[in-house]
């Protein structure tokens, strides 16, 4: 099989330390898009990315307004109609950096150290698109055709893609594709083993308010009488899982499709232990279900986490609410809306006649599953191979991407989930970096998927 | 029996607008004493409260400094070494007013709504500063000296008053004195019943946190494997109460003084059901201790409140740690350093081993009873009576004001506890308030009780 021409592969070599620099000034636009007060910074990156997609020759670049956040989208038809197209899906909004104080370097102030570069957002996921940026301006440049691209590059995914359905309906036709590349789906176990995703679990989050008393009480004059929304919640966050880790809601795990043993074999073989998931995530006891692995609970059983819990002061009053956010994780074959209707009766058979509570369904997502034997997986899976030291290795990662599941319901289209992020790269958290080598390594990839697409295509 | 001067009467009448101006003008220095932003105002509050003092006639006024916020200190010692001499106490800091948006009038701007006086302090205790200087200023213009006076003033008591006892070892000489008047202790039923409080309760505060993760964790790329500290807290503070709101700590309740038979009477005939407390908390259901009434449990028993719970942020993540603050309020003969080791003895068995913690002892101070037959008490029943429509009840109350155990031990003086706030006034929460027709007759009892203090003294 042939791969891209030595001019291309030429053209990503010489212009390296050029994209490294662009990645740098991409992520230096702290493009939250959890938080209203970085509106500035997200309509500055959707900016940057369109500038940027000119500067290489895409066309038609366009900054599409939606509900919410912008959509960038651009293509580059030039390969002609019997070439296959590829949509390029990535996003460039990023998390909000809090906790400050646990970051080494400044967020939004990227840093090399060693062979990470160091910001938020670097590997989650303006590396990711950089990358391919670096990819497609070769294959541009060198003047090699050999498919169609287009990009979609949206504003919120790190709020669920509220928006973005409602614009693939608008759009089918300028987004028409045959398959999708998706480099948000990394989790390389190592900078030497790239990685497919062929799982992804799906999601459902809620806002849960226990309400006590009319207004915070003096803890004094009212301490023993009057029930506090903090106990209360409490009480129900705790009843929430059995002491094994499995999760309490009625009828929670019907749906849930059992793991075969040809799969369980192949998540042991993968190199992540127990030890593996304690030293990542610097803890000395790991948690959760005892008759599966860290790894098939993280990619094959479902999960809730309370990622906020708010309430009171620092003084000695009893509150008058108390707030929490629960987010789930769900498999195959699991639908958020029956995780909602189980949620609420949990709480209408424990919630205290003391309290009153309000849940609100903020967003859901099912779960998604990827065909291993497509042409794009099998074109990129060719392309891991060449440009890395191991061949990829298949996992079921515990992450949801909603645009997974849209392209799938709404374009028709697979989506081929790859991506250069390591393991611990710190997703989400303080001191997120992305692995520099694995980086390089990425673009080469994909300049090589996109060469020797046509030819799996075809066969 | 004699009372007041007609004198003395008539310049309180006659000065009444004016203490109501001061009083809002002391209402606007947010001296908020939890929170190091405000400490320009708590200086202010002190130097107003000094200004105020030389201004009615008192000597020797000072700020005195303290490890922490100043005391106002002052006296007047007209009367003679042969009359009484009262230490009036009281504290010029104020409470955070948050949560802001439930005030229906800015906290730190007084505005006067039917017969209340509505702003932060106003009750708890400005208003009942207030009171006094306009009682003692009515006794020194009026050139009555039936006693001698003191005042402190400090600006801690709404943290615990760290620096006040070390103040009381430095001072005894000067604050040497008979008895102390602590107008703080109020919780009329209503307006026209005022009351004498003879138990409050102590306490014992704790900031308890849980670490699980080394960092914040993406849920979706660990979710399922590593113990969420938001859960393991929930758990715990889920664990201190049964399901009858007992407190679960080993031996907690080995201590706790038993109501008797004649007390539960009295408690009884109070006019506080479990109807008022409803009304009062804006609850549709008590909790707590089925064995006592509402009142028994805040004035008789020990409680404990979650006033904090802080952890992770509104994103999809495990959180690194989690934060809660414990406030208990104690009984006689409870001991807030036996009750530290008891929550620590919980916290060694309950904790689960995938996680860690860490406790730490705020604060705490034994709970108080003070004697119903001094010449004080029985001083302020008169003045009560003769200025209120109903004689005065007697009332253990659920606070906690440790000055007056540091006055016992350290002076050797005993507390007369009463005050003009009503039950409903909001203390701590938004909306305090205080009622004026109560508060003037608040003056008058002062004053009334400063004049006939020496005939009981005598008896």
């Amino acid at each position: 099989m042939s791969g891209p021409t030595t001019q291309a592969q030429t053209y990503l070599e010489k212009h390296h330390d050029q994209f490294l620099q662009e990645l740098q000034e991409f992520l230096r636009i702290p493009s939250v898009s959890t938080d209203p007060d970085y509106q500035g910074d997200i309509v500055r990156a959707a900016e940057w990315a369109a500038d940027r997609l000119r500067a290489m020759g895409m066309e038609r670049v366009e900054i599409v307004p939606t509900g919410g956040h912008p959509v960038v989208f651009a293509e580059w038809l030039a390969a002609g109609s019997d070439a296959p197209t590829v949509l390029i899906y990535g996003h460039y909004d990023v998390q909000p950096p809090e906790p400050l104080e646990d970051w080494d370097s400044p967020p939004f102030e990227p840093e090399i150290r060693s062979d990470s570069l160091y910001a938020r957002g670097a590997t989650d996921m303006k590396g990711q698109i950089m990358a391919s940026f670096a990819a497609v301006e070769a294959l541009i440049q060198s003047g090699s055709p050999s498919v169609n691209l287009k990009f979609l590059i949206e504003g919120e995914e790190e709020i669920g893609s509220p928006h973005l359905d409602p614009f693939l309906i608008d759009n089918r036709q300028r987004l028409a594709c045959d398959l999708v590349l998706n480099p948000d789906a990394g989790g390389m176990p190592d900078p030497d083993t790239p990685s497919i995703v062929y799982s992804l679990r799906g999601g459902a989050q809620f806002r849960l308010q226990v309400f006590g008393p009319r207004q915070d009480l003096h803890s004094g004059m009212f301490g023993g009488a009057i029930h506090n929304p903090i106990h209360a919640l409490s009480a129900l966050i705790a009843a929430l899982h059995d002491e094994k880790g499995r999760i309490n809601l009625p009828d929670f795990y019907r749906d849930v499709r059992p793991l075969d043993e040809e799969e369980r074999e192949k998540i042991a073989r993968l190199p992540f232990g127990e030890a593996y998931y304690r030293r990542v995530a610097g803890v000395s006891t790991l948690w959760g279900e005892p008759e599966y692995t860290p790894t098939e609970r993280i990619g094959g059983r479902p999960s809730l986490n309370v990622n906020l819990f708010e309430a009171g002061q620092s003084k000695a009053a009893i509150p008058a609410k108390a707030t929490a956010e629960i987010s789930f994780r769900l498999v195959p074959d699991q639908d958020p809306d029956e995780v909602h209707r189980s949620l609420r009766r949990f709480l209408q058979t424990h919630a205290p006649p003391t309290v009153r509570w309000e849940l609100k369904y903020i967003t859901g997502f099912p779960p998604a599953l990827t065909s291993l034997d497509s042409p794009g997986v099998r074109a990129i899976q060719a392309a891991l191979q060449t440009n890395f030291e191991n061949p990829p290795v298949f996992q079921r990662v515990g992450g949801s991407i909603p645009a997974v599941l849209m392209f799938q319901e709404t374009l028709g289209v697979d989506s081929v989930l790859t991506g250069f992020s390591l393991r611990d790269d710190n997703l989400h958290g303080p001191n997120e970096k992305i692995n520099l080598p694995a980086w390089k390594r990425g673009m080469s990839t994909l300049l090589h998927f996109f060469t020797i697409l046509p030819e799996h295509q075809g066969e």
